[in-house]
């Protein structure tokens, strides 16, 4: 233990009788932790994004359910309840995922059932840590996007993860962080995780990142992922393409970090990754203050694809897989997903 | 003319016994048409941002003097005056320009002396407006970044004044707008004016540039300029850089419009161009929200630098200088700067 470790950042956790959570929405201002303590409030929470970030979310309903398990005596009342968890979220299949395997928990097991999903988190993102840390300099600065640390994943994070265990194991890294608009997950989240992992950080805007990377002599960068094709190609936050490009123009490796759940091995490339589009007041406005004529066309696209011809190395539990990703990332298909932590840490 | 015509968008103008101007800090939310009737109010405006743009604080700057000169029968009140406008903004090369050619005007023609700036810098913009929109396509869309238009330069506009002169002549293009963080001059202006003009647009994250190319069949990107080096290399606003390698990721054009005064002949490449920057205020927050924490550490670089090999074309008021640009930009060194204008419309 270094004397210079801060106490962790927990995004979920139980706490007795109801979930404890932090409040994300209330980022950057305040780091509010809150209960959840019946599930009109779990629900509440998921729905208003208050816990955000897919592993997150899954961790958090399942926990939910475990509450509902404990509240209602009938049958129909729980799985009206978990039916209502479920649904927070129409698009999170992490949530779809743990609340589908909470409801098949034997009786009497449901928490147990929870703290498992929230175990294997842990497992998947300390193994990712710990191998991707490696791929990081002894010294030097840094660049992510978005937001890939404890609060999204409920868990120690994977790029963000990295980054922190690097720091942890002695590495002595600077880390630049777009802002990531139009939420400034970057802004909001990331500058927090890095602040109290003590981990020296400085915020930019998103366009000041290939700047950045020339005039800060920046070593790599390192993202997450939302969706990886068996070629490599990475669908991830919108703006991380910009920022590949940026790298590759530099000629410093580009890394991204995921577990393995997030390859979907149905797809051959990125051209087949459907790509959300989202509403036009994120762009519009920040904080209710108008940014731009408030009846201008937006084109918000929640996503963008990063050719796996840039990405130097995808970081995985299972190791960090090299290109050409259509030799190694297939072969991740015959691995256990969720069920990967308690195995590995058995 | 076209029953499409809009009326056009004036930064700045004369108005019988004072000075006409946009106050663009209320943009985009409202248009709102002030008058300075003092050198106070000229002072003000400049150094409140009201007016803001290199060359169009050179025009309002010039009328300014005018309007002292109006004003103060004595001489040294009138020189006192024209001291105050020439130190509004301690950095701007224009406004210093501007009040030495007003202060050398023979008496009685100050008014005809700032109506000849003004001019010159409609026909400058012209010029640039007529060839670059050569360079556009008959029907398709186009992107751009930070404020180039009448807003920015007090007359045509650069960049925008080609896509609006196109737009005029019939050419049917879509025009994509970066937001241009941190001070989104994309969005609270360019968006104005292209509305004004009538060309259909629509906004987005500056991240999303390199998606929007692809998804959107971006036919070529086309921006402005701060400072030009003789091989090509060009600042300007800071996520230029990012824009041009996506450009190029995606085998478009990436054209650049600016005066030939824009071109700093002592300069060989862009390592040699100073990059201001500017305050982390202008990143942590946005109109009074803030978007990080607090104490956040911020690098926040003013402008980028395109290396000139990223640029297929360089529309000045002398007509296109393509690659190699250690052969055009030089040619240029012989040419006139400010009289440009009126010889040409002569």
């Amino acid at each position: 233990m270094s004397p210079r470790l801060q106490p962790a950042l927990h995004a979920v956790w139980w706490d007795s009788d109801a979930v404890g959570y932090i409040d994300q929405r209330r980022l950057p201002l305040e780091l509010i932790r809150a209960r959840a303590s019946g599930v009109d409030e779990v629900v509440s929470a998921i729905a208003s994004l208050a816990v955000r970030g897919a592993p997150a979310i899954g961790i958090f309903a399942a926990y939910g359910v475990a509450l509902a398990r404990a509240q209602h005596t009938d049958d129909d009342g729980f799985r009206g309840a978990a039916a209502r968890i479920r649904s927070a979220r129409p698009t999170a299949v992490n949530l779809a995922w743990a609340v589908d395997r909470m409801m098949a928990a034997p009786e009497g097991a449901h928490l147990d059932v929870a703290r498992e999903i929230h175990a294997e988190q842990r497992a998947i993102d300390r193994a990712i840590a710990l191998t991707g840390a490696e791929l990081l300099p002894a010294e030097g600065s840094i660049i992510t996007h978005c937001n890939t640390g404890p609060l999204a994943t409920g868990a120690g994070g994977t790029a963000l993860g990295i980054v922190i265990e690097a720091h942890r194991a002695g590495k002595r890294l600077h880390l630049y962080v777009d802002e990531t608009r139009p939420l400034l997950q970057g802004a909001r989240l990331t500058m927090v995780e890095a602040e109290r992992a003590g981990i020296p950080a400085t915020l930019i805007v998103d366009g000041a990142a290939a700047a950045t990377i020339e005039r800060k002599g920046i070593a790599c960068a390192i993202v997450g992922a939302d969706r990886i094709a068996t070629n490599g190609d990475t669908a991830n936050k919108i703006g991380t393409l910009g920022l590949a490009l940026a790298a590759a123009h530099h000629r410093i490796p580009f890394y991204v970090a995921a577990p393995r759940s997030t390859i979907d091995f149905a797809l051959r490339s990125g051209e087949e990754i459907p790509i959300e589009e989202r509403s036009a007041g994120e762009v519009r406005a920040f904080g209710g203050v108008p940014t731009a004529p408030t009846q201008s066309d937006v084109y918000n696209p929640a996503f963008d694809v990063t050719p796996g011809r840039l990405i130097a190395g995808i970081v995985t539990e299972y190791g960090v897989v090299r290109p050409p990703y259509t030799d190694g990332l297939p072969d991740l298909a015959s691995r256990p997903s969720g069920a990967f932590a308690l195995r590995a840490s058995a």
